[in-house]
């Protein structure tokens, strides 16, 4: 069997951000080395890897050359170049997740119509190759006023993302290969993530509830557990299993769902890799997302799920009109309230809407942790000095 | 106001062993940057600082130049320069724990000195200067057999203590000054851990308890909470409390007690820094020990020291019989076990008794917690391929 512990074996880490950044944490706990490619030599992971590379993580000779030197390639953001770690796959490396995953995962089409192939609950939608045919088919009625837009490629934290209401709202589109999705009335978004190793062994977390921010498309607050039925919690679980197994996915799925009006559960979208609606794990679960990927990663037993208390985690993003020199102001004041951690990422430079860092709150009391949370939001600011 | 959290603020770490490797996860999440000296290149600390040093702790011009270059500085473990650390005290410098602290607790005859000024209950001990007065002590009938011997310098993890029972037993000893310490009879080993900042702000971890190892005089689980009467667990937080408080102290202080048979809580020792007895915290509890003495140090308000859930704690230390490349066998098993959480230090090379690492074992219900350390224990071995 493999030594992952205080041996020679290297895991590759393709990207550099906060989620590399606290999954490399948990390499450290295992003491498993690391390498870390990031184009930014400021990168927040950079620090606690044994070994950092600045580099394009869409060139493929760069991604290649950089998972070669690794025994199990992983990656933390979706935006790298595929074909480099097909390579890598084809010639014996492991690479979780598969590269094959991230290539449908990468292309909002190719997603949407794997779930139809799969039969996994999803909006209705319509693809279209350029925005003339978009017009052409909103002409024909063949769809209508008011449908979300999304790029197929390129999509990140709100962007490539555009509610269409009306005839003047298709000036501000790209034109770029799309879809126009029905618009959902739901109740609330939610998320469940879900691990599986490479002998199959799969685990999902508790069902958590988004709350997002109206303007920046940002998640504000995600509450774990979600105020839900538990009939609803369970079909969500179910149907990010699903979706997991579909895959055949290996390392962390994280499921972006929509409860509806009539509670059903629709899947929005997927990403492979931890994310920001499991970082309250850190604080409340009894093994954190970012360990059980290198779980899952490394085909050791899957952690525990459940959670240790419950959890509200507010995202710290940077302040509108701030740009330069970040500055956390009053963040004493957050830390002498009840059960608050903040994560820092560790960018020297804020921007509006960046994302800067988060806080949990954990509370036994859910809705004493929601009430702090909202404390923290009207206290901190992400500004310049 | 000092801004700690994404700027040029240095902390410096004297030491960086384990302790310090965990504490400098804190400082990732606050992003604060770091100096850490050790005299080992492959020092656990080394790979998240950002700044690391090679030298030795104990000569003066190590530890004054290396301290100068930083706003505040700290320490991992007592054998440092405490000489180099008044300097810079001297100069202005923030040193947490106060130097004056670590100079009394380094000797363990001025430490129970303290004790006895301070009127904080201990077990009686007698000082000698050198091993021939404690001879003529005993001749003298002034001290009796049983009784426990402790060099007044230099002892560690069970090294420079003796259990003295007889005659023949005096050869063991080290010709330095000591103490000699009325053996007492106790039900259980107890340990509170404590906090406090510059503002004189002052909290207490829950009491936990310690089973030590029979041969090795380490540690081998420790319980949390400790499985007492309330009454008990409140007078030893108390005697606790009052212990940090007569030392003034900046930072963590983990306590050592012993219950004794009729329930008195006598002060066995103490550590000014993160400690064994609470790496517990940092599953268990809301604000775990290493990042509570980051905030303590850096005159933050402290936060809640509650537990989420039961946790027992159980050191890997390298198995006897074997010197050299660490391996751990059958990690992956205990891995499939509930709620374990293992934490690998780092260290390369494994010999007895060393410690190598722990697992914490997380559990609402304490005797389910306890049983499966028994079975992490039985099962994981640190030995060599």
């Amino acid at each position: 069997m493999t030594s992952y512990f205080s041996s020679d074996f290297k895991l590759a880490v393709v990207g550099g951000g906060q989620l590399g950044k606290m999954l490399l944490y948990e390499t450290r706990k295992f003491d498993i080395q690391t390498r870390v490619l990031d184009p930014s030599p400021e990168a927040p992971a950079r620090l606690a890897a044994n070994y950092f590379e600045q580099g394009d993580l869409m060139d493929f000779d760069t991604v290649y050359n950089f998972g070669k030197e690794a025994d199990v390639i992983t990656f933390e953001i979706e935006a790298v170049n595929v074909e480099a770690l097909e390579r890598l796959q084809a010639e014996g490396k492991s690479v979780y997740p598969a590269p094959e995953t991230l290539r449908k995962i990468q292309n909002k089409g190719d997603q949407k119509d794997f779930y139809t192939e799969k039969n996994i609950p999803t909006a209705l939608y319509t693809r279209f190759e350029k925005l003339e045919d978009l017009k052409l088919s909103l002409t024909a009625n063949q769809i209508s006023f008011p449908f979300v837009w999304k790029s197929t490629t390129g999509g990140y934290d709100g962007k490539g993302v555009q509610v269409v209401r009306k005839q003047q709202d298709l000036d501000k589109l790209a034109d770029v290969p799309c879809i126009a999705e029905a618009m959902i009335p739901f109740k609330n978004e939610l998320a469940v993530i879900v691990v599986r190793n490479p002998k199959g062994e799969v685990k999902t977390y508790p069902v958590v509830e988004m709350e997002f921010h109206p303007e920046a498309n940002q998640v504000e607050y995600v509450i774990c557990p979600a105020r839900i039925d538990e009939a609803v919690a369970k079909k969500a679980r179910e149907v990010a299993t699903k979706v997991s197994e579909a895959f055949m996915h290996v390392g962390l799925l994280a499921v972006e769902l929509f409860q509806t009006e009539d509670d059903e559960i629709l899947v929005n979208e997927v990403a492979p890799r931890p994310h920001n609606s499991g970082h309250y794990s850190i604080e409340g679960s009894y093994t954190n997302q970012f360990e059980q990927h290198l779980r899952a990663v490394l085909n050791l037993p899957l952690g525990e799920t459940a959670s240790k208390t419950g959890t509200v985690m507010v995202n710290l993003v940077g302040e509108e009109g701030y740009q330069g020199d970040v500055y956390y102001e009053k963040i004493q004041d957050i830390l002498a309230l009840e059960g608050v951690t903040p994560h820092i990422y560790g960018k020297r430079e804020t921007r509006p809407f960046r994302k800067m860092g988060h806080v949990t709150i954990a509370n036994s009391d859910l809705s004493k942790a929601r009430a702090i949370a909202e404390k923290v939001k009207q206290t901190i600011r992400v500004i310049t000095k």
